[in-house]
């Protein structure tokens, strides 16, 4: 299944109206389904909209990011179904992950509503204490990074956005390492997709943590796109947008480096500057 | 709860490190309950990040976007926690509906999971089928706008969005009327949010269909976005940016004109573009 996809359309400019053909990101759902080491029955697990490909990376991804899988053990097996009576382009839409069973009871309860009382609630502060809970240790990483490495990512995710460059519709997220070069880049439809395919395929290769990476992504720096690179160990994210409130109180609590508004050779550090250097 | 927040932020540009006061977008979690009248205990029915404001309507629109809520009558009520023991601030992250028998049921249908046997799958035929089943008609409306129209909505988008102008970190979405007066704008972080609030807010008031309504979203135009126009009945739904294979695939076949790349004087159309005069 292609990423892009071609179609005719109008186009208006001015008084002017012309026929072209244009390209666009293809947006497709992908069922993950989940079951037992030798189990008939798979269930579903999440359908996500998401741009094909690495879609095993997406599948681990959002599965660690879940926190059904913690250790690269938790998943036995990572396939397309296997029926020879489903259409192959069902098939090129799903996904089925094999687990061990304490992932799968992980996954259950994840899965199962809860009658809430009264008095329960939520809020910042609880979001974070479910990311980070009070017990377990900010992350601590002695990469440093110069501002003029920080200046030089934002060209360099856009040299390698190559469905973005056709389409313009795409999100894209990238982990650099220290010496500034670019280890893996994601591009999807969906916001947080880009962000999990790059974990996915860390995890799946058992290159977790990434303590050593910069994760820059090209939209906003947003509640999870944190909890996601703290899950992953990542010390610094930076975004060429603004963060949210809640991005900023988990990034402190959680000991990562928050950079924002990354473009034109300045950015903001919201959180942890001492991973900047001065110059 | 306020919908910014101020911190206090590092700048750098080129070589100059400057400390300054910085406004954020707040991003916080709301947490929707369900019961039925007369009920006790209320179920969590979704958790949501969302920026604080308008959060009634927002609770509408997702209900409705669910398809629990059809008809203003199924929502008896919709009320913060009243247990006095409750912290206000976890009150203000949390809404309880009160719903008929049969809205209760048709959510309650959507919590619970589905074992799928292996013949089942998804792809974006499905997923447009279950937005618009094949003996279901596709919108019609005699609505027709002008390109001029159209090229004064990006920048009547903008004066309005208050939030944005201070933070750079929100989602906008807008309904404007055919005699292009703006009816209502939201401002959320949450990218679906924006547009859950204006339908919400006319779902609340009795004011749908909304058929002679114009959408106009600030960020890319995805499948969902025409999803939630089309329950909505807006008949054309405008973007700044790129829209999705599966977002155009759904206007054309739910009778939606898809305009995209709204800005500087031009735009695209996708779908049903004899909605848009010549000139």
């Amino acid at each position: 299944m292609n990423p892009t996809e071609r179609v005719r359309i109008q186009t208006r400019e001015a008084d002017t109206e012309t026929e072209r053909e244009d390209v666009l990101a293809v947006e497709e759902p992908l069922e993950l389904r989940i079951r037992a080491d030798g189990g008939d029955a798979a269930i579903s697990f999440v359908i996500t909209m998401r741009t094909p490909g690495a879609d095993e990376d997406l599948a681990a991804g959002l599965l660690f990011a879940e926190g059904v899988l913690r250790d690269r053990t938790d998943l036995l097996s990572l396939d397309r179904p296997a029926d020879p009576r489903i259409d192959p382009e069902l098939r090129a839409n799903a996904l089925i992950a094999t687990l061990t069973p304490e992932a799968l009871e992980r996954a259950g309860g994840l899965r199962r509503g809860t009658v809430m009382g009264s008095a329960c609630g939520v809020c910042g502060k609880t979001s974070i204490e479910n990311v980070i809970p009070a017990d377990q240790p900010a992350l601590e990483s002695p990469l440093r990074v110069s501002p003029e490495f920080l200046y030089s990512l934002p060209a360099r995710l856009r040299e390698q956005q190559s469905i973005f460059s056709q389409t313009g519709g795409l999100h894209a997220a990238a982990l650099f390492g220290p010496d500034s070069a670019i280890r893996r880049i994601a591009e999807d439809i969906g916001r947080h997709n880009a962000t999990d395919k790059l974990v996915g395929a860390a995890f799946l290769e058992r290159g977790l943590p990434l303590s050593d990476s910069i994760l820059m992504v090209s939209g906003r720096a947003g509640f999870e796109i944190v909890q996601k690179a703290y899950a992953a160990g990542v010390p610094i994210v930076a975004s060429v947008s603004a963060p949210s409130s809640l991005a900023v109180e988990l990034a402190q609590t959680a000991g990562l480096t928050l950079v924002g508004f990354l473009r034109d050779r300045r950015f903001n550090l919201y959180s942890n500057p001492q991973r900047v250097l001065s110059r």
